[in-house]
């Protein structure tokens, strides 16, 4: 099964405007995080100790088992544009990133897979079919999780690929910046809710996507 | 108290594309309120027999109790503009209009109060809280509902006027059409979620409007 989960608020943006590498993302965008970092099962995984336990503890687990492989746009791993240079970067997520199972990068430059702590990035140029086939091998059966961005969401929705969507619903209001939401009516995505659990500062919902027609 | 309440596409809109007199909810719009129109207690204050009972029954009991007035913009009334001419109809409702409680409709252009069954509707010409003041006056103690539309409810909810907010979230996307948050995050309108019960083909969640600064 290919899910994809998010944050976003309540007016549609998974990230506020003017995102830079300073401040991935954008004005505000912090805000739709919260809720999951004062969890203790996320500070677990990103080794910290302390936190709460509510109603989102178990809408993460539910959201984070069974997962093989993850895929995800450039501007996730590590955002720029162009190729990769001499000494390409290692991305936004230090040198033990939490994904802990094979990670693929749809990105139009190639490069070597590269190994961080217990997290594999391998480089996908030819498109999301390809980079979906090679996850899911690689999940051995498991789940593939698309973490995003947006347009790489975006991309695998509109083409009818994913089979579950996680939208961690957040009651804030950005106003402007990247739209999650964005072309899906014009590509005749439409949605089943499957589950809707309130938390605290979010609720999380689950939908069946589909393609209309 | 003042509340409002709407359903609203996951994409953020309360009514589709291309709304006219014959379809004022836009194109599309009426998926919108499949999941009100099924229940039993829709049917019934509607004069129908059948129906549904399921968790959005407790959700339309909690966002229906204890109104005593209620408000809406001229265009939920029953549309156009310009002055209401030597006839002038009397609006989407029918005979009999479902609401049943004294209804202060905002408009531009004076007009002398209207009976229909059980309503009676007021037309407001000086303002927002001019109209919420004779709303809350003839709500003897009870709840004023802001019945819509979206510019209506809006213009409350950026003045800092709502007490309540309840989002019945439908899970279709329209695209386009009449944007529930536009100005809102400008407007610095913040939210507190204070509930969501998930049922069959909806979400209702209620939030606590507040202004931020």
């Amino acid at each position: 099964m290919v899910r994809y989960r998010t944050s976003v608020s309540l007016d549609g943006f998974i990230a506020g405007p003017d995102p830079s590498e300073a401040d991935p993302l954008g004005v505000g965008g912090e805000a739709l995080h919260e809720w999951a970092l004062k969890l203790a099962i996320w500070r677990e995984a990103h080794g910290k100790e302390g936190g709460e336990v509510n109603e989102s503890t178990v809408a993460m687990q539910a959201q984070e088992a069974n997962v093989g492989a993850e895929v995800m746009g450039r501007g996730m791993f590590g955002g720029g544009g162009g190729d990769w240079g001499a000494e390409p970067w290692s991305g936004w997520w230090g040198d033990d990133p939490p994904f802990r199972v094979p990670v693929f990068v749809l990105t139009h430059h190639e490069r070597e897979a590269l190994e961080l702590g217990e997290t594999t990035f391998s480089f996908v140029t030819d498109g999301i079919e390809s980079c979906l086939d090679q996850a899911k091998a690689a999940a051995g059966g498991r789940d593939v999780l698309i973490g995003g961005g947006a347009d790489t969401a975006r991309q695998f929705l509109a083409a009818g690929l994913v089979d579950e969507m996680h939208v961690n619903l957040v009651p804030i209001l950005l106003g402007s910046g990247t739209d999650l939401w964005d072309g899906l009516a014009a590509a005749g995505v439409t949605l089943e809710q499957t589950s809707a659990i309130g938390a605290p500062d979010v609720t999380h919902l689950s939908y069946r996507p589909a393609l209309s027609g």
